[in-house]
């Protein structure tokens, strides 16, 4: 199958695409009435919200926190189970870490392959920072949370048959980000099954129990499994919407690497009333390191930041700007006016790599603070990066800018020698998990293809975005499943993703069925084969 | 009694002091084999090293956390039942926090009444930072912990009559600051009682239950008992001692106020992916901010910050120079090979104000780091205060340094329309148990003769300063009760007062008691009239 599939993809190589594709696309789509399908799917979940929603609910109370392996194990059996439940034939990929659920479900006759990933882990959880409820005990709200307004209170759910409303909001780790996108395709093969729709396409599931963990085990796993991972393309389902609330396809994403820096005062914190002042304080010092760093215009002043980035196609720039700008939006539901690169909309900033504080420590603050020169001051960063970055280079880059401010850089805990010989001392710790960007062209006979299969269908046009602003480790799937890989996002852009207070829209879950009923649907136009 | 003493006060003052002063106080001594009398106390002491040592331990595991209001009565319970064992009247000090315990002791025929001051609460503890022992637990090592080697094992106490070596320490919070002092007074009292050394002073003590919380009730509680609380010179024992471990006295402190800021970014953390380096990080303004606060030569670069300073006076002036100074072995110790201000010695830099940054939190470092963009940073600032400065006016020149900065401060959570007025917002939080600085000339008789007290004393030469760099709400008594105030400090410096592992040296702990003793039998020298 792959050695046809790749002659053909030979030979529409060799013809001018826009010429061979518009006419087969078109023929292909007039025998399939998709309106008329898409409203069986709709049908099908508006007699189904109660039990959808309750089985969501089931799925988000299973904790899954990357390193709680214990609980991460119960969300894969759990999905494992929802899959045979629809007949997908399903194994437990072990890894060293989490395992990986992997489900296929054939389609008689079908010519191409879908690949579908999700990931089912979340990140850590505070659960003091949630404001009236816990992490993993979803609640439903009447309403978003708002900043300044009173929290909506926690409200059960509708009897079934009755309504959920478009703008209710349901809480918990992992509404969005991203055990969504599983409940939605396991909900759209329910509903394409109730209302007699066949399978076009074998379907192929992939669900990662490590992603928030930077997918440490996925690399291996996809090696050691690459003969059943084929696939003609893999969506990777994640990540929020674009903000207008239409579902969003994104053909990139940016990479990632980390790293800690440590600045050292005294080896051990200080009495500030007997040595402040005299004590190097590590708060100021680090203050004056960071900010070093970045302009006050929000550009990267690390020498050589920018100079690796691989610039943006024709396509790429053109797609860019068809995106409509929701920055005053933004601003004003975050509460800030001005943004850090005043020059950029935020589509052009999230193509360039970043710099970026995840946070800081030092001593202690608001009641527990104590009158000391602290011992210590961190910082934590982020670097995330595009097409072009090699992450180790890019942690260099800031090694060698931290070099230059005139410290003496350490890998390890400086020992009493190492202090008293560098007036200014940095412990720096690399990410181990960082990954590179990753780029689908978007010209791509199965990029248009994909765009296609959404084409003329009522309330789902999807924005289409060159590369977003989140990390997922795309680069393992395309580099060693050499697949084209397309992102699906279908969470509300506010969903609290990676925070405390975490939610999915009602409608953003809706439109996500629809969403993958019509990828599930895809015909086979030209475009893609 | 204070008509006279004022009166002779008057008197003496007119008359050029040097010329009054040595005779009479040469011939005062004479009569007084102070020698002996040391000689007295510290048998004592060697055949009661255990007893005492036991002692203090009981008064160390009593929690004395300020803000623990219940233990901080069970303190004052314990020491005023000592205070009762030795025949000292007592009466608590009822105020709306902690009582204050104060004791009187009359001597027949004594014209002159010593009073001391000693705090018996403690800073915050965070028992995860204590190695291998509680803050309540104290426990006896045969060593300091150094860092980087074997931390010493918690040893059993000697038996009865066996001794404890000088270089032990005894580990438990309020070790050095400030339960020594206690421990110590009473026992140079047992000393003196049974070498059958008669008291020839009036003695009061002050036992201060919130001096950690910034002492909000002692000013009301010395007004409310002044006439009670006369004195013709005030103790304030506290401090550690000068790094060459001589018992130290101080003729003034530093003022502290302290401040927190608070810079905005979004208005709940957002994903770094989608927004970082576009939505505004806080962590690289507030460290902007900071390092705006201080030049690399360790100045503080806030418009005025120096200019209310009281210049030292040449007495004063020469004081410090006669300090040795202990800067190579402090760094050696404490694990720095640069100071802040590479112009001054450690003396010198505290008679001036201090701006120091007891804290940074925002967001989150090492194992719960999370790729955001934080909603806030902020930083908890003390400023150390010399004569001269006032408090909120210190406060405000930050303020307006913060608003040259192009920030506009508030004073309270702002609200979504100040936010998205503002494009830099700083939110300040101002101390409200600020006080000033304290300064008793050494040029007074007063201070000559508590010099002279220990003039010829072996092994107890005390070192000079004219103020210590911490804080001690001493312009309280000096207002309140019209009394000159000097500071006697017996903790080793190195006894990690305010933090975790916070320890006295045995032998710290011996000259205390030598050192109380001293004072306790202070003669009636001319110089102190």
């Amino acid at each position: 199958m792959r050695v046809i599939i790749f002659l053909v993809i030979l030979c529409c190589l060799s013809i001018p695409v826009e010429a061979k594709e518009k006419p087969s696309a078109g023929k292909f789509f007039q025998d399939v009435d998709k309106t008329e399908l898409l409203n069986q799917v709709r049908k099908f979940r508006k007699r189904s919200e109660h039990k959808i929603i309750s089985e969501f609910i089931h799925l988000l109370s299973i904790p899954n926190v990357s390193a709680d392996k214990k609980n991460v194990g119960k969300n894969a059996l759990f999905i494992k189970k929802e899959m045979e439940k629809r007949g997908i034939k399903v194994q437990l990929l072990e890894t060293p870490g989490n395992p990986v659920v992997y489900g296929e479900l054939k389609a008689p006759g079908a010519v191409r392959t879908l690949m579908f990933y999700v990931h089912c882990d979340g990140q850590p959880v505070d659960p003091s920072k949630w404001i009236d409820s816990q992490p993993f005990k979803p609640v439903l709200r009447p309403a978003k949370m708002k900043a300044g307004t009173r929290v909506p209170k926690p409200m059960p759910l509708p009897a079934p048959g009755k309504p959920f409303a478009e703008d209710w909001r349901l809480y918990g780790r992992s509404t969005g980000d991203d055990k969504a996108p599983i409940i939605c395709l396991l909900t759209a093969l329910d509903a394409m099954k109730a209302a007699g729709i066949p399978l076009r396409n074998n379907i192929k599931f992939i669900f990662d129990g490590e992603e928030e963990a930077g997918s440490p085990n996925i690399g291996p796993c996809l090696k050691k499994h690459k003969l059943l991972l084929t696939s003609d393309v893999l969506f990777m389902c994640d990540g929020p919407a674009y903000f207008s609330g239409d579902p969003t396809l994104f053909f990139g994403v940016r990479g990632i690497t980390s790293l800690e820096v440590t600045v050292y005062g005294p080896n051990i914190s200080l009495h500030s009333g007997h040595y402040g002042n005299w004590a190097p304080n590590p708060g100021v010092r680090l203050s004056r390191l960071l900010a070093s760093m970045e302009d006050e215009q929000g550009k990267i002043i690390v020498s050589g930041f920018y100079d690796t980035v691989v610039p943006l196609s024709s396509t790429e720039r053109k797609a860019i700007a068809a995106v409509p700008g929701f920055e005053k939006e933004l601003q004003e539901l975050y509460g800030f006016c001005a943004a850090e690169n005043p020059g950029l909309s935020l589509m052009e900033t999230i193509q360039l790599p970043s710099l970026n504080i995840n946070g800081l420590s030092s001593g202690w603050v608001g009641d527990q603070a104590r009158t000391i020169v602290p011992a210590t001051a961190t910082a934590s960063i982020d670097l995330r990066l595009v097409k072009g970055n090699v992450p180790a280079d890019m942690v260099d880059k800031v090694v060698e800018h931290i070099e230059k401010q005139g410290y003496h850089v350490v890998y390890e805990e400086p020992g009493q020698d190492v202090r008293l010989k560098y007036p200014l001392l940095c412990r720096v710790r690399r990410s181990e998990k960082g990954y590179p960007a990753s780029r689908t062209s978007m010209d791509l006979p199965i990029s248009r293809s994909v765009a296609d299969a959404f084409a003329g269908l009522p309330g789902l046009k999807p924005v289409m975005l060159p590369s977003l602003g989140g990390s997922l480790p795309i680069y393992l799937f395309s580099d060693i499943l050499k697949v084209p890989v397309i992102g699906v996002s279908i969470a509300n852009y506010d969903n609290n993703q990676h925070q405390a207070n975490e939610n999915i829209r009602i409608g953003h879950l809706w439109r996500g069925i629809e969403t993958f009923a019509a990828l599930l649907m895809m015909p086979h136009g030209m475009g893609n084969l």
